[in-house]
């Protein structure tokens, strides 16, 4: 690579959560860091975007460094959409979100802040990856994952990423010995069983919180949650064409035209 | 089919809204119906859900008629949770959410609280449907759609969806007389180049407002975006398996493993 890429930080924990310290000193080691992150954590905002609110953007210095840092009242989404059109002065060459204090991994990318930032920037046409640890403690230790990160930030830019797919990376909470290497994975069909925690306030009204069990469905060895529960980092490359290719034959045969329509 | 199929209705834009009262009024000629929607508008939303917060249900009466009703403090997606879980007695043969006021077509789904209530409820098992009509207006006049949103609905309840997959319905915005038919399309590659308007507070703060234009970027005639432009219904089957399978080759071809890794 003949001059630094540029590259663009961000996470769903907030400017000042370790994950983000930890991939920003990363970065600092492959290009020219930017960093967009918003001011409080956002976790389970999936891909939300702020239409009706004002945004604050402010220039910080969370710790020492090179990067240029702006910490954003938005989500993860405006983030993106911000650094690219108000603070970067030319497109970046990778947009990465993370490490976030948690795994993403399964149907979880559906309700994740950190994806919803990745596949923000592949939207723009940006390479883009998301990581995640599997420990969702502030106090998560990142250091075994940095090689990881590192050599798959690497192999993103050596290679690049087609139009319409972002990478959705996943780090087992192990000791650096123990990891057994990367594998490219499919997203696990699995899903949370949700229980709700029904309570009374103190005047006596009912309100609930959400809880939920973790519930892997599919037995598949190629999925993120088996290389994960085998030592694995896994890769999975995200689409955000959500249309069901497969499916668009069948749906054609009902032949919605001919129904003879009731009026409502 | 025998029995009244037991139908769950949802929304982002609020229980009041008058998108879903036209949804309700057209459920209620196919089954037996339960709305819990959330109290307050949720556009932009994605699919957020609420895990560091508390959630209150309360039964309301908005209309009259024999539906069940639940004004609920959470997203689209909690909405879903909460039904299934708290207020259904039984899994319900489908769930519809809509009518959005406003697109849900081509990358608007990744946006969309709309969406992600029917994504939710798809990931539960459950066939679900998400409708829209082209009139983001509060005063919107659902009346055209009514009998396409029976139509649609009447034959998800006939055939069926795959597990996995839910169904995208957006309505043009035009007279009845004006409308040609229902489309099966795919999703556009279409997005939004986002303009920030900048401002200052009373006190001199920058802040900013999102907003944007719309640009489709693909020509072709089996998009959801060309069957609206050229007077259609679209319906864009949706999946929430993200994998981007066709690239799973090539993201192995890279020997992630065989890399070099110069720990960071």
């Amino acid at each position: 690579m003949k001059k630094r890429p540029l590259i663009l930080v961000t996470n769903d924990d907030g400017i000042t959560a370790p994950g983000i310290r930890a991939l920003i000193s990363v970065m600092k080691t492959i290009g020219d860091v930017v960093v967009v992150a918003p001011d409080s954590p956002q976790s389970g905002m999936g891909h939300a975007i702020t239409i009706d609110s004002t945004l604050y953007v402010e220039q910080v210095k969370v710790d020492d460094g090179s990067q240029v840092e702006y910490s954003c009242s938005g989500t993860p989404a405006d983030c993106v959409k911000l650094a690219i059109r108000e603070k970067l002065d030319r497109k970046p060459d990778l947009c990465v979100s993370g490490i976030n204090h948690g795994s993403n991994s399964s149907i979880n990318v559906i309700y994740s802040g950190t994806m919803s930032a990745a596949i923000e920037a592949g939207i723009e046409g940006i390479p883009a990856i998301g990581f995640s640890l599997l420990d969702y403690k502030w106090s998560a230790n990142f250091e075994a994952s940095k090689s990881y990160v590192k050599t798959i930030t690497e192999n993103v830019l050596k290679h690049g990423l087609p139009n319409g797919v972002v990478l959705n990376v996943n780090l087992p909470n192990l000791p650096k010995e123990d990891i057994k290497g990367i594998k490219v994975c499919r997203q696990a069909r699995a899903n949370w069983v949700e229980e709700f925690d029904k309570r009374k306030t103190p005047s006596g009204k009912d309100y609930y919180w959400l809880s939920g069990r973790f519930v892997n469905l599919d037995g598949g060895e190629d999925t993120d949650e088996w290389a994960l529960e085998n030592g694995y980092v896994s890769v999975v490359p995200v689409q955000f064409d959500l249309t069901a290719h497969h499916y668009i034959q069948n749906l054609n045969s009902w032949n919605l035209n001919d129904t003879e329509t009731n009026s409502a």
